[in-house]
This record gives structure tokens, sequence and C-alpha cells, in this order.
């Protein structure tokens, strides 16, 4: 036998590579705006969606010098305390979040995000106090992104009762917050900074803006007085947030491999087809490989009109072959593979002899983003730090 | 206030009815072939990746009178030993299963898929042999599929070691599996039949054949002596194999509503763009409602550009505005909404007053199957059995 009597597992996995988050977060902080007094820019590490499907407890590792953590749930934030995390937490919205549960002390410093004016009324309503000195709570500006938030036409009055519950010991600060919708596009994003800008002119209180695309370049400086915070998601993990450019262009590295093996290779004759729906045709004698990963592990289905994958040893890059099933794929070996069952396939990311198939790449092919692949991996894909 | 001061959740869900599921099986059962004399066509139940979703021990509960069930991870075949499952199991593919795991008492009835000659030869060496009467092994026809498997080349060779296996005892039993490519074209379904028939003609053992779009129709006769077992899998979470046809049209009741909340109501302007890369723009003055599910919770990125969901106790069918991000997308509500903030949405299923919103009409505005959106939705998205 030329192959593995004992494949060490036939199923697929996500392989986390720590240090490049930490390497990443580095990258950012160092080009963070020069320090004054009192007006040092602080960043916000996103570690929402299970740490954009690098798992939370991985970034927790790897983030450990960001200013503060930021997720979309209480339990996530729980989570970080109940882990170690003493720095502050940023909860990016209070929607759904009972209002008593936030004098929780274990939340310790607890950054709340206000999108919406029945938020604003459950705050004023709690019956218990958060501790003092603990709730701070921003004030989300609608902007262009225009789901969440106030605008122009109600933010100044929101803002206020904001200041109100400061006043009456309630929150312990007041803040302004800001997503940018299309910072991909430098004009647009000079628009969206103007206008935050405008609209929190004369007001008291720190502000904060995100997202990865407006950090890509040089990262901004504040727009106002009383304390500025980035928020950065996707950048840590690796992938750009440019069309176009991929993280290790800008000085990246990727966090995520998405590893799976070859379950099996099998000839096939010129004509023959592949697939469900006869989607794969071959066009000459030639092997077809099948990798132990589908859809229900969160590999996209439609990936198989255009993907590639990196396979074996030599880490060749082959197309996919048919339609992506449930548990499956298969890819186009080529009439005279040297790969072998058991042998390893990488879907993105890096492969150990250091090919890299860049995410974007991947993204592309499916006509998504990379931070959809992160975080549509399911339960059944686990997580292996390295 | 007119509205809820404390929302229930603001987090999506998906409902699992098991009472549909069983009804699901009932309806399959009742159209097997009549019995005769040890030719009694048994049902195997498909329960891999999570029961489709659906939750492995909600399926289990429902389906309690299906003659076995089918996984794909001895993990999952493990849990179900666990839970109580005492009928036999199929495990549909022995990739990456050390042929000595097989021997635990604890798997029982233990029917094993054989994909690939490397897997043969793990059960011939394996050095701990399975309880006598329980491992039975069936060797995958390629077939049309042609991804895994046996094909006119090498079926009878593989079968012939898998029958000097059963004359050392050890694996109680030999039989033949295929799986269609294309069963949803009933010419194709005939000749991959015939195809099927013909690679097992003259040979002993009981013979299998799947998937869910070969029983939609009336359900097939066996095509060999010697016992006779069919697979279904997505039709028992009430969703239909046939393109053009629902579950429900079929006679099927859906086993999977997703839900989720209103987590926010803006007014905007004519003329406003919402979302990432101004991705909608209202061609009047409107309302915006946002819900709290996103991309991270398996809902496809793509569903903005033809998606519709239902919202409010009115149920009304309104479209998507801009593109899903990973936490939330948006709804044009129109000019004059009655809903509001905690108000519930169905992105596809039973919405609670009664009105549907089929899967298989979810999957074709985003360019996919029932089956991918199911098995899709991550571990941030809870399952609620009822």
């Amino acid at each position: 036998m030329t192959h593995s009597t004992c494949l060490p597992t036939s199923g697929p996995w996500a392989e986390i590579d720590r240090a490049a988050i930490t390497h990443n977060l580095n990258w950012l902080k160092q080009r963070l705006p020069p320090s004054s007094p009192g007006q040092r820019t602080r960043l916000w590490a996103i570690v929402k969606a299970d740490a954009y499907g690098h798992g939370l407890v991985h970034a927790l590792a790897a983030l450990q010098d960001a200013d503060g953590l930021g997720v979309t749930t209480l339990d996530d934030a729980l989570r970080l305390r109940s882990q170690g995390w003493t720095k502050p937490l940023l909860l990016l919205s209070a929607a759904g979040v009972p209002a008593d549960a936030l004098a929780d002390p274990a939340l310790g410093e607890l950054h709340l995000v206000i999108d919406e004016v029945t938020q604003l009324e459950q705050l004023e309503s709690a019956t218990r106090r958060p501790g003092t000195g603990t709730l701070r709570a921003w004030l989300r500006h609608a902007g262009r992104l225009s789901h969440l938030g106030f605008d122009a036409l109600d933010y100044a009055a929101g803002f206020r009762r904001l200041q109100a519950l400061k006043a009456q010991g309630r929150i312990a600060e007041a803040g302004h917050l800001h997503h940018y919708a299309a910072a991909e596009d430098p004009e647009s994003l000079v628009q969206e900074r103007q206008e935050f800008a405008r609209l929190i002119e004369g007001l008291p209180g720190p502000h904060c803006t995100g997202n990865s695309a407006a950090l890509c370049g040089p990262l901004p400086e504040p727009l106002h007085p009383g304390g500025h915070w980035l928020r950065c998601g996707l950048l840590l993990y690796g992938a750009s947030a440019l069309p176009g450019a991929t993280g290790a262009q800008l000085g990246l590295r990727p966090a995520m491999s998405l590893r799976a093996r070859l379950v099996a290779l099998r000839p096939i004759r010129a004509g023959q087809s592949v697939g469900y729906g006869d989607s794969y045709r071959a066009a000459r004698d030639t092997w077809i490989g099948t990798v132990g990963m589908g859809y229900s592990h969160g590999l996209p289905r439609g990936l198989w009109e255009r993907g590639r994958v990196r396979v074996g040893e030599a880490e060749r890059i082959v197309p996919l072959a048919g339609r992506v099933a449930m548990d499956c794929f298969s890819v186009d070996l080529g009439p005279a593979p040297r790969e072998q069952v058991g042998d390893l396939v990488t879907l993105w990311g890096q492969a150990p002899g250091g090919s890299a198939l860049p995410v974007e790449t991947v993204a592309e092919a499916c006509g998504t983003i990379a931070a959809e692949l992160f975080t549509r991996l399911t339960a059944r894909l686990p997580l292996r730090a390295i």
C-alpha cells in the first residue's frame, strides 16, 4: 500500500494562527496617530461572531494588548470576563439587552451602543443601576449605512437624554459612534467623516469610528476632542477590507487556514460527468479527487463554478469538479496525479509548505466577502489553534 | 410607549416542529411498496449534519418509527446510541473511521458504507473484530455522481472482498448502495436505476438507494432480491427535492421556521441609501426596519438582492433593503408601517398566524437549494423545538 491505513481524520478543520492575530493587532497599533495628553487614540478589537469565526478564546489569547474588545451579545461579554479579560468591553448593540442585566458587576467596564429610541427608554426605566463608573453609553449615528441609529433629526435629542442619564449617575460617560457605509471608496470615506464631525461638533464626550475598510490606509486623526476610539474587526484576522487587495499585500498575516483531506481518488473517462445534475464533464481522461468537506461545514455551495483549492504535498492549485455536496466536493486532479487518499487540501489561508490561497480570492470566486466565509463556518467544523 | 420595554430577545432562532418531521416520515412510510415476506422495503431516515440543521435530538424524538438512522460521523452514531436509539445505524462513509473503533459494542447494529479501496484495506487489516452479527458493510456504486465509490471496472472485485470478510465472520452482511446524481429528471432516474440494477444483477445481498429527489413520486420497487432499503433526508424536514415544487405542494409539512425580530425602525427620505456600499436606494419616503439576524447566523449574504421576509402581526411580505450585514439586515416597510420594534420576522417556514414562506422560494432567491440553507445555519443560531 502506498498510503496510510489509518487516516488521522477525514473531516475538515480550520487552523487558527494566534500569532498572526497578534501581528495584525500590532500592525494597527504601530500606525495609530501620535498620542497627546488625554488624546491617545485607543483601539477596540472586535471579536463578535466568535471572533469572525476564529474562536473567541483563541482571539482573546492573541489580543491581550488591545485597549478593549467588542462583541454583539451579553453572553460573549460575560464569557470574556470569565476568561479573565479585565479591560473595557464594547457591546455593539443594546437591542434585546434587558437594562437590569447591565447591573451585573461581573460585566466590569461595559460600553453599550444605543441604536434606537426604545433602548434609551429601557436605560431610563431600569430599576437596577449599573455600578457607578462602569456603564458607558455610545449613541449610534445612522449615517449612510442608515439601518440603525440616530440622524440629524434626532441625534441631538437622543444625546441629551444620554447626558441626563450621566448627570443622574446612571451612566459614567456618553459618547458618539459612527460606522462607515462605504469606507473602501476614499471620497465616500471623507464625506462620511465630515458628516459625522458636523453632527457631533460642540457636543461633549468621546467619539468612536470604524470599520476595517477605513483602517487600511493611514489611520484617521481624531475628528473631535474628548477622546478617540477606532474599531477594527476583519483586519485583525488578516483579511483585507479593500476590493482588489489581499491582507498579505497590506502587510497582514492571514489567521485562518481552512483544511480538509482527500477521501477518494477515481479515474474517469473523457465525457464522463461528476456531481449532482451532471454539473461537471471531464474534457479528457482524468482523475477525480474527492474532499471530505461540504456545504454543511459552511463551504459555499456556489464555490463549484469558479473555485480552486491547493492539494497534496506539491500544494498544486486544482479546480473544483461539479457541485459542492453536503459532505464532500470533488476536484479535477488531471491525468497523472501524484496525490493520494489522506492528502491535505487547503481551501484558503496558508498551506503547510508555504503556498497561500488568499481568502479574498475565494470570496471573489463565490461572489462574496471574506467576513461571510469566516463567519458562516458551522459547528461541524472544529477550530484548531496553533 | 407603544412597544414592549423588555424584548424577549433580539437574536434570531430556528423553531423546529417535531410533529412535522413525524408527519413527513409517515407520508413516506405510507407510500412504501407493499410488503412480501423477507422483502419489506425499509427506510433509512438520514439525520446527518445535525439532522439537516434541525438538531439531532429533535429529529431523534420525531423519527422513532424509522427503520434506521443515517449519519456521516462516528460521533453522531455514538450520540444517537447514548440518546437511546437501538435500531440500526447507517454510517454514510468509512472515510477516516479507524477500523478498530468499529469494535465498540456501544455502536450496536452498524451499517458502514465503503467508498474507496483503502477503506476495504482497513477493514481487512483491523486487529479488533466487531461483535459478530453487528457490522454490515455496503459497497458504494460511483454511478453518475462519480465522486465516491466503485464502478463497472472495480465494483465486482470490491464486492468479492466484502463477501470474503463476511465469510470470515468479520462482517455480518455485504450490500449494494447507490446515490442518484439527477433524480429530479425522470429520464435520468430510470437510466441510473437500470445501470445500478445491471451492476448488481446476480450478486447476493441487500440493496439501498436514495435520495429524496427519487422519493417525491411513486416510491420505487426493489431492483433486486435480497432486501431493499430506501434513504431519505431532505423530505423528512418538509422541503421538496424537485425544482418548481414546494414541500407543502407534495403533502409535506415544513419542520423549520426561521425567526428573528425587528430591532429598529427608521424613516428615510426618497433617494436616501441603506446598507453597505449604498446597496439600496429608497424610491420614495419610506420606513426601514432592521432585523437582528445577519450572515454570521448563516443567512446568505446574497439574499439581499431578491429576498423577501414576512414581518409583524399582519405577516406582510416585504423586500430586503441593502446588503445583509454580519449581525443584521434591513427591509423596506413602506411609507406607513404598522410594525414596531420587537415584532416577529419569519425568514422561511410558517409564520405564527398561518402564512407560509417556503424555504424553496428563499433558496431560489439566492441561487441555492433548501439543504444548503438548513445546514449552513451556524452555532450562533439557537434551535427551539415545539
